[in-house]
């Protein structure tokens, strides 16, 4: 069998997860990192794999199988997508959750001849597919979903742009105590507070005022203000001797009822890297892709469109005997 | 939109499942219950559906859109799925898990103008998909599943069909440290009776030897020789009062790594009702296999060939707004 030949694009936390994965995915080659930098400037994590220029890739549309965008959901994606789908079969992990319908169109009006499987991550994806199919098998019920413990990448960046902030870190956490409330099937209604509580480490420049910076966190919109949240500060050395890693994860209840009856569905994930994690889902979600567009279905699909055999290298047979 | 119509071929605990849920949901209509027993028997717990013999179904093709298959894996459904599957569209549940391959594959050969869904519950069925799901994120990884707590219908008869029993039920219990021991990441090894605890509720016939029994039970080879088992006595109204309900459920736990960083995928299910969640799997995927067969897509499938979206009863744009 041929090895599928996956190209990465954006050199980023994701994209070295995905570097790492492919090395170790017996029917994947990694045929070339492109990137936006100095390609001589790319230091690889873990393989002799050949970087170019972003600009390069449209001349080998008949080396590579299927391209994995690794850049951000912020920028970069909403452009490099469409672009890349026109040409590449394409996998990302786009998760601006409010803007996918319109990211979803414009990437399957691009790819009238390829395959692309957007949104495979975690959530949105694992949890999005463990949403999906609980309220269809149990629609008389509530779906909940809690995040964390994990380091929270936007609300660590909302930390770094406070005057006098030098570094931070942000962890959400789920609250013990609303998780056993919707394990019990009672389907509570919660406050944004009562869900999640957020724990931020930071580190301050020198001469910042303390009490200022933990109010302007505690009180900032959107991010912080509607949840209890817990200011640390630390120095740099502890930062980095117990905050760089980027571990992730949470979990979604459904609690529905057939009559009277009652049935909890629950579904966690414990990561100790998310983008390691994220990059094991686009590359599994890759394969799904290759197999769509070798079957001519062409266009832009999430994680609700693919038949689940589709991610495992395995036949058909094999997995009906072994995993059914 | 037009109900999709639905028709129940045997009405055991199972088929008394569909019926509750099938009258609970919107986008489908139950058209009949069908019986090997004297349809006037039949005393319907929820509905006042026509209830047919058997043989009746052969006239009635234009009239139902997908017949449920409720019938016994033991007996039942290797003769009746591949006899209904060449007229009609056909859900089961098919759990036989060592015999799938086989049953998949006659079903496949007469379903040549139908579509079919076999082995649609939790054990096979969700607990399948978590376990082709997780193996193929993390492929470098162990897959554990746990049944229980819950009452074992298998478990039970093997204890009914004792000399001097009366009646009996037995829960299978996961055992807690092997639980932890999983969830830890460690991809430990177990034996049988460090995985589950077997607990029987028995009821003696009068003048029936206990030592000997609980010594049958405890040695009986393939249910309960490998097993810590406990065996309480009890009469007929503490067994009737307390251990007349059907409560199951079950974890699936990946443990896999990207290199050197762990993950855990866990997945579990606590049921009240055993058959009333399995008959809900059933009617979700019978609203695939309706999918399935307008789209022309006929044969034999199981939970890995269905795309999640065609579970769902909502519109594609829908599900993608509001659940990815």
């Amino acid at each position: 069998m041929n090895k599928i030949r996956v190209g990465i694009v954006g050199y980023g936390n994701v994209g070295r997860g995905v570097e790492k994965v492919i090395t170790n995915t017996s029917d994947m080659e990694l045929v070339g990192i492109f990137t936006r930098r100095d390609p001589n400037s790319i230091v690889l994590s873990d393989s002799k794999i050949p970087v170019y220029l972003v600009d390069e890739a449209k001349d080998m549309t008949d080396k590579i199988d299927v391209m994995l965008l690794c850049g951000g959901s912020a920028t970069d994606l909403a452009v490099q997508a469409p672009e890349f789908a026109s040409t590449f079969n394409i996998v990302c992990s786009y998760d601006n959750h409010a803007k996918i319908p319109d990211y979803l169109a414009s990437v399957n009006a691009a790819a009238t001849s390829t395959s692309a499987v957007i949104s495979a991550g975690w959530d949105p994806g694992l949890f999005s597919m463990m949403r999906l199919m609980s309220e269809s098998i149990l629609p008389k019920g509530e779906t909940y979903t809690f995040w964390g413990p994990g380091l929270s990448q936007g609300h660590s960046d909302a930390l770094r742009r406070i005057d006098g902030v030098k570094n931070a870190v942000q962890y959400t956490i789920p609250i013990d105590k609303a998780l056993d409330a919707v394990r019990s099937g009672k389907r509570p209604s919660f406050e944004t507070r009562e869900k999640h509580l957020r724990q931020c480490f930071v580190v301050l420049e020198p001469h910042a005022d303390k009490a200022d910076i933990e109010n302007k966190i505690k009180t900032m919109p959107n991010y912080f203000a509607d949840y209890d949240t817990v200011v640390n500060f630390i120095d740099e050395d502890e930062l980095k001797l117990n905050h760089s890693q980027m571990p992730h994860g949470g979990t979604v209840i459904h609690s529905g009822n057939t009559k009277e009856n009652e049935h909890v569905i629950e579904f966690s994930l414990k990561l100790e890297s998310n983008p390691e994690f994220t990059a094991s889902v686009m590359v599994a979600c890759a394969r799904a892709c290759y197999r769509l567009y070798e079957k001519g279905d062409f266009g832009a699909k999430t994680v609700f469109d693919l038949p689940l055999a589709y991610l495992s290298p395995k036949s058909h047979a094999d997995i009906v005997k072994e995993l059914l």
